[in-house]
């Protein structure tokens, strides 16, 4: 890429610096939380409120039971199917040969793609973010039973900002749980309200990041100290529910899950919802962006439209 | 130790036999659970039953406030205590150089020695195996925050039975919590009932087996089917509460722990009694028996005694 047609797409200055310092540091969130109203709807004031200050959503019952069984169904043909190993968006388990997440499976599977285009979905998602909003990122997680590894604290936000590009917090993800979530098998945990908060990690990315970060998280890892601060200040929330469930999260919320030593495995459908007003830039670490099928840049379709085609 | 001791020691037939196929086993449980009587005290029949039919029992405020405070800065004083770290009876975390474990406080700690021999906590032994008790190995467990790694699922009585020699299933387990334990940061999580069968595990025990095996269990590790069906039969518990809570489980319950990424450590004191009446015989693995300050083969001094002196 030529020095003019980036100076053209990186904006003056970075307001989220991060692996930048020695020092991690905590600053202000400097973008609004709520970009709709409930006029919009689909949701009340009271539930907007609750998103405000607490960064996430939990539902137990938004999706059809049918809905939710196809999906399962298509979850376990996919896992079955050894051709999506070996596909350059699939993550395998550092330890073992197992699945841990499977990328962009809005464009790899039919059943898959509907469901991020569901209405309710995006209808929340737009209302949220106060536009038309794309899918920046889509994957399932698998997190099998037993030998099921942790996923250290991170701020999505962080590493999208610093390693794709997305200026602003104006980005929310949505977890859908493809099995039931119980408090016993490593369930997402959340810091509610850490997401008033910018933590600047230290260390700098490298060259192909994704290739490890996705396996085993080593850098955009906040500090002890300014965790251990957001706790004692805010708590942990962990949503649990049947198969099902449905979590939208505000993209800087602080969030993680412990292992899963239980039979009963864990899995999920994440969808990154992105403003259209929110399109990526040049990613702020310099380097070059990461894969489309990891951070969207090309294809900036409406995500009302997935479920049309 | 001469053939004729041993024979002596060792009966005639390993009625748990474990380690020695190739295949796991899940056989029937051929001792009682509740040895005393409700006329013994200090447990009611009800309590009794419940101990009966799911192997454990939970109670939140045994110990006064004081008696916990005191043991718990009787902890902060041990940890920070460079002396400690270098005995043999500490245990430090395979990746940092963390205290995971210390063993034998009784013998090294006066305080914590005062707490193995409490009357409220050997009484309840006592009943629940109808006779007087000695400490057969107690610790201390320290799951640090940010990086505390799970222990997998366990039956104490397997290792003990297999390594240490204890003949039957006669041995209670009391775990008082010194931190406050949540749902979030790696609690205590036991199959319920799971205590009415012996899964035999695969594999043959090494010499000095409790070398890494502290660190990190790779023998007497049920097997997955067995472990699935279990939590399909019986289900998880985990019995969380404030610092201060008393949780005693029975010796062959399944139990574990995920790992721990919050900024809430999560320690305990452990306290085995065994029966008088099930002094250990030798190892059911015919190698040498682990060291005297993880299973005790030495005193049998009656815990009701540690309090007093």
């Amino acid at each position: 890429m030529s020095e003019t047609a980036l100076k053209q797409e990186q904006p003056s200055a970075d307001r989220y610096p991060s692996r930048v310092g020695l020092e991690p540091k905590v600053s202000a969130r400097l973008d609004p939380v709520v970009y709709g109203s409930a006029a919009m709807g689909p949701l009340d004031q009271k539930t907007l409120d609750f998103y405000q200050d607490n960064g996430f959503l939990h539902f137990e019952s938004l999706l059809s039971s049918q809905e939710i069984e196809t999906c399962v169904a298509e979850l376990q043909r996919m896992r079955s199917d050894e051709s999506i190993k070996v596909r350059e968006e699939a993550v395998i388990e550092p330890d073992s040969r197992d699945l841990r997440s499977i990328f962009a499976v809005h464009e790899i599977s039919d059943v898959m793609r509907k469901l991020c285009g569901h209405r309710k979905l995006v209808g929340i998602a737009e209302q949220l973010l106060g536009s038309e909003v794309y899918i920046h990122q889509s994957r399932i997680n698998y997190k099998g039973g037993f030998r099921g590894k942790e996923f250290y604290w991170h701020s999505d936000f962080e590493t999208w900002h610093v390693e794709d590009g997305v200026p602003a917090m104006r980005t929310v993800s949505c977890s859908i749980s493809l099995t039931d979530n119980t408090p016993h098998n490593g369930p997402l945990m959340l810091i509610p309200g850490s997401h008033h908060r910018f933590v600047a990690c230290v260390g700098q990315t490298p060259d192909d990041h994704y290739k490890s970060s996705l396996r085993r998280q080593e850098l955009g890892v906040p500090d002890d100290e300014s965790l251990t601060r957001m706790v004692q200040d805010f708590g942990i929330e962990a949503p649990v529910g049947p198969v099902g469930s449905v979590t939208f999260f505000e993209c800087n919320v602080m969030h993680g899950s412990n292992s899963n030593i239980t039979p009963l495995p864990r899995s999920n459908l994440f969808i990154v919802f992105n403003s259209l007003e929110n399109k990526p830039v040049s990613p702020y670490c310099g380097l070059s962006p990461r894969p489309n099928f990891i951070g969207e840049r090309q294809n900036f379709m409406s995500a009302r439209m997935l479920a049309r085609y």
